[in-house]
């Protein structure tokens, strides 16, 4: 029996692998659940999943909780209730909690636990080292359920992903499907309104991903994922317009040949894969050949996304840039989803902060803090300047 | 220094293999070159290669090597010399002898050398079990040219190559372009030219498996050699149209997700592929994303190409069907080739044997033989009567 801790389990992730774990008691125990302050699913979940242990972020909220279930589990609650929580020893840890938040309990959970299956991008885009060493440190296998990442984890395997030689990669190309709003022009975008943004034409995901999605921040996010997942060169990481988003990322080998991953956009698929691996969630429901299907690639070009281009820019210099960046976007999205600024205010925001950004080398837990803080600071001011 | 012998080295397999191993004189030797009758080709092929054995499979032919090369290689020539030829140990064979011809000089190399590049379709297509059995008893590992076995072999490596359990696989897809007509009607098919079927819009190829391609029996051929090289059911193994021939195989898993393995259409990457693996050959030449691309996938529907299902027919009955299908097919292509009958009159002829052919089991080579004549000589009693 595997005994499975969900962080952020009242999130789409969160509710997705507890979709798939609903029918698999016989092999995973859903041990602890933790949410932030959706008190009312995470009430739903504990009592149909019946966890040992339950975590609700928001301290407040989690009086309301106990009121419902009393001592049928124990619970945890606040930043000191979330640390305590993520010491709890388990098999498998599903890291789906968003945004930066997610870094510390990840951190402390490394240590406790057989495989996370990280969902969260943030904590790898701002301390892919720091993560990645402390994994090694504690022999805890980091499995990627981010769609792109997990496919190039399927075609590369541990192998690639423990630090094993790279050499016969000549590239890997992630794709993209161009966000909500390819092939708008410049001066449509100034004006494109929220629910615009957030159509995304074949993924439902949070709203954050979503933005991040049609500025391309995300695909910048995920090639420094790949950077830290499979040890590459930025050189060596592409990216591809795919806009069907059936195929999620490709190898390509010295020789030539090319391995492809491809799945429809569910992210049911990687959850599973995180969850179940080495073996496989049977299931009927996924088939990329149900009907005929058709796949376009572009290579993409510079300055068609021009957040894409910042963000690689940031992290090549391998310092705190992409916490500052990070952070800076989180604010400005919501500012934008609140239609306090535009569009392509976000842009101009997050320039002029990576323009000013000074840097600094990010070694600890608490230098992510300190840039994650400042730039948020930075942003705040730099927004009531508009 | 591996040592490496080439069966069918004037073919255009062989002249592929040999220029890839130009440049590698450091880590391969040439140790044996085998042809059947272009004595001038592989006189070309002996001034440089300098191997040390060389064998000319037409007797008459012989002596105009030996005039032309005298002591500088030993030469065998006939039945008896490419036997003996074929006991030579080497590291690595590569089997590109064309037809059925391929499989008494693979039996017995099979026994002498570490590695079998196996190119000859003909050879697991008749004779699968026998071919497997003596690999895994000599513990020779026999690695797949074919584009689409090998793309499969890339995806699934030796693992599922050697029995290891294929559960986790739902379908295994090969991709074919539809050949020279697709899209041809059947009124349009009577007519057609041999010089119509022979321009296969994609690959450059022999002549017998370019009109193979025409007719979908090289697809069916590959579904059994499928079967063989990777322990699956037929059921499991199916076909999709993709005219661009960029990928050549897919794998899709139990929880939907999908490998697809892609390369230019050129021989050199599946060769090398079988040559240097598990290392990879290093060439800029190709690479799939030099241009954008597209990549188009439709199922293959019953009786859209008789032909296949002809021959997936007579492969599930796994007994001298495939090996009846096979040499009538030969007889025909060269009847066709010679334009002595039409494009669809080698339909009937086929059908028409294989309806007419009593069902008996395959053991030894000698069976193989055996039905190998008995449906040269039926085919060429029908062609007669046509």
């Amino acid at each position: 029996m595997k005994k499975v801790l969900i962080f952020g389990s009242t999130g789409s992730i969160g509710e997705n692998a507890l979709r798939l774990l609903r029918k698999q008691s016989k092999t995973f125990e859903v041990l602890g659940l933790c949410a932030n302050r959706n008190v009312s699913a995470l009430y739903r979940q504990v009592k149909e999943f019946r966890p040992k242990y339950v975590c609700v972020g928001d301290e407040k909220k989690a009086g309301e909780l106990y009121k419902r279930i009393g001592k049928k589990a124990v619970i945890f609650s606040g930043p000191a209730g979330l640390r305590e929580f993520s010491s709890i020893k388990s098999d498998i840890s599903l890291m789906a909690i968003s945004g930066i938040c997610c870094l510390e309990p990840l951190l402390i959970n490394i240590k406790h636990t057989s495989r996370i299956a990280l969902a969260n991008k943030e904590s790898v885009v701002t301390a892919g080292n720091m993560v990645f060493k402390e994994a090694f440190k504690h022999n805890t296998e980091i499995l990627p359920v981010d769609s792109e990442i997990n496919a190039l984890f399927q075609i590369l395997g541990h192998g690639k992903a423990a630090n094993e030689s790279t050499a016969d990669i000549r590239s890997v190309y992630l794709t993209a499907s161009g966000g909500a709003l390819a092939g708008y022009r410049r001066n449509q975008l100034d004006k494109v309104s929220v629910g615009k943004v957030l159509a995304h034409p074949n993924w439902r995901m949070g709203k954050r991903i979503t933005i991040d999605s049609a500025t391309l921040i995300n695909k910048g996010f995920e090639v420094a994922e790949t950077r830290y997942f499979f040890n590459l060169e930025y050189e060596q990481i592409k990216v591809v317009i795919h806009k069907e988003s059936l195929v999620h990322a490709l190898v390509e080998y010295e020789d030539g040949s090319t391995q492809a991953c491809l799945y429809p956009p569910d992210m049911k698929i990687p959850i599973s894969f995180a969850l179940f691996y080495p073996e496989r969630f049977k299931s009927s429901e996924f088939s990329v050949f149900k009907k005929e299907i058709s796949c376009n690639f572009r290579p993409l070009k510079t300055n068609e996304y021009p957040l894409f281009d910042v963000v690689i820019e940031a992290a090549k210099k391998e310092d705190n840039a992409l916490v500052v960046l990070n952070a800076c976007d989180e604010v400005v999205i919501d500012n934008f989803l609140e239609k306090k600024i535009k569009f392509l205010d976000m842009e101009k925001i997050i320039k002029s902060i990576m323009r000013n950004c000074p840097r600094s080398r990010v070694k600890t837990f608490k230098d992510v803090l300190y840039w994650d803080n400042w730039s948020r600071l930075k942003t705040k001011e730099r927004l009531d300047r508009l």
